[in-house]
């Protein structure tokens, strides 16, 4: 039947996330009433990008090669791991800090309800790095949420073990914050966190 | 520049209503790092929907024949023409209403600012149907905004002149309404347009 592949693209739009069916409904039929040059192209690109990423196999994070640019970039310091969730992190943190360290992806964050454990995020190699490669330093950027905290955790134990550094983004009022719109819990941080001044 | 990839794909789900920069880059990371098989599904049934659709000759419906399957079933009431502003609308009155007669797709309304004039409508078609069928009744399913009021008026003054019945869906009170959370407009009209009981 013809029409299916109406339902299939609709269909199809809701892997997306936050695309729901009716969202999915007004992107395909807003793409082949009035942009289908766009849709050729979102199509395109889509192939492009799965056929030619891949993770790098020292970090994990996204890339084109075996090495991504910031693990093969010689300059950058070898003695520094920045944790992050995504690889999408790491694309913010490279923009919006000075930081010249190395990354290491986790693609998650435990979750033992969804069948996600340590070897799912790739604690294992984590632990086998940290024993081989002289590091110095481990920076959590994980989020602030129940989930990253016990991840951040569990990773700070096996730096702990092997006697390295660990670090954690600092928590507290966000710049241009102001008191009276923050939820309780990050003043109560904040004001427990509070540093000299 | 390889990571040009990944930005194309970015701008490229810019196209998509409703999604923006940072929106676009999410679902290019969600996709790649853990979703590559849903997003050669989505690559494939874009490129199938584009290449596979047209719009209808007789009404301008989205479709996959020269003429679409309402306008082909010689069953439906053709002295009557449901005027909707995209295939989307046919769609849903397909779905939820039990009306059986004909549609007219006008992709877009009325909008000198956008450039967008009643030849980009259709609306030079839809006279000439009009005065060469026979027609008894334009049924107006456009939306209420101020823009699509006046598509709705210049629509049925063509009509009025071609001595065409005709109606517009009725405005008030949704089902299941209350009159508390109602705006004022709605509340307005809903007491103006009050009826018998």
């Amino acid at each position: 039947m013809k029409n299916n592949i109406l339902d299939n693209l609709i269909n199809a739009f809701t892997c997306l996330p936050g695309v729901g069916n009716k969202t999915a409904k007004r992107m395909t039929y807003y793409l082949l009433q009035r942009a289908k040059d766009d849709a050729l192209n979102l199509s395109n690109n889509l192939k492009e990008a799965v056929e030619n990423t891949r993770n790098c196999r020292n970090c994990r994070n996204l890339c084109f090669e075996d090495l991504c640019p910031i693990c093969s970039d010689s300059a950058r310091e070898a003695n520094k791991i920045c944790i992050v969730e995504s690889s999408s992190d790491v694309s913010t943190i490279e923009d919006n800090t000075e930081y010249k360290g190395l990354y290491y992806v986790l693609h998650g964050k435990l979750s033992p309800l969804d069948d996600i454990g340590p070897k799912e995020i790739g604690l294992d190699f984590l632990e086998k790095k940290l024993l081989s490669e002289n590091i110095e330093e481990i920076i959590l950027a994980v989020n602030y949420t129940i989930e990253s905290d016990v991840t951040a955790h569990v990773i700070s134990e096996i730096a702990s073990n092997n006697n390295i550094k660990v670090t954690r983004l600092a928590q507290g009022v966000p710049v241009g914050g102001e008191l009276e719109y923050l939820d309780k819990n990050t003043l109560l941080t904040a004001f427990n966190k509070r540093t000299n001044y």
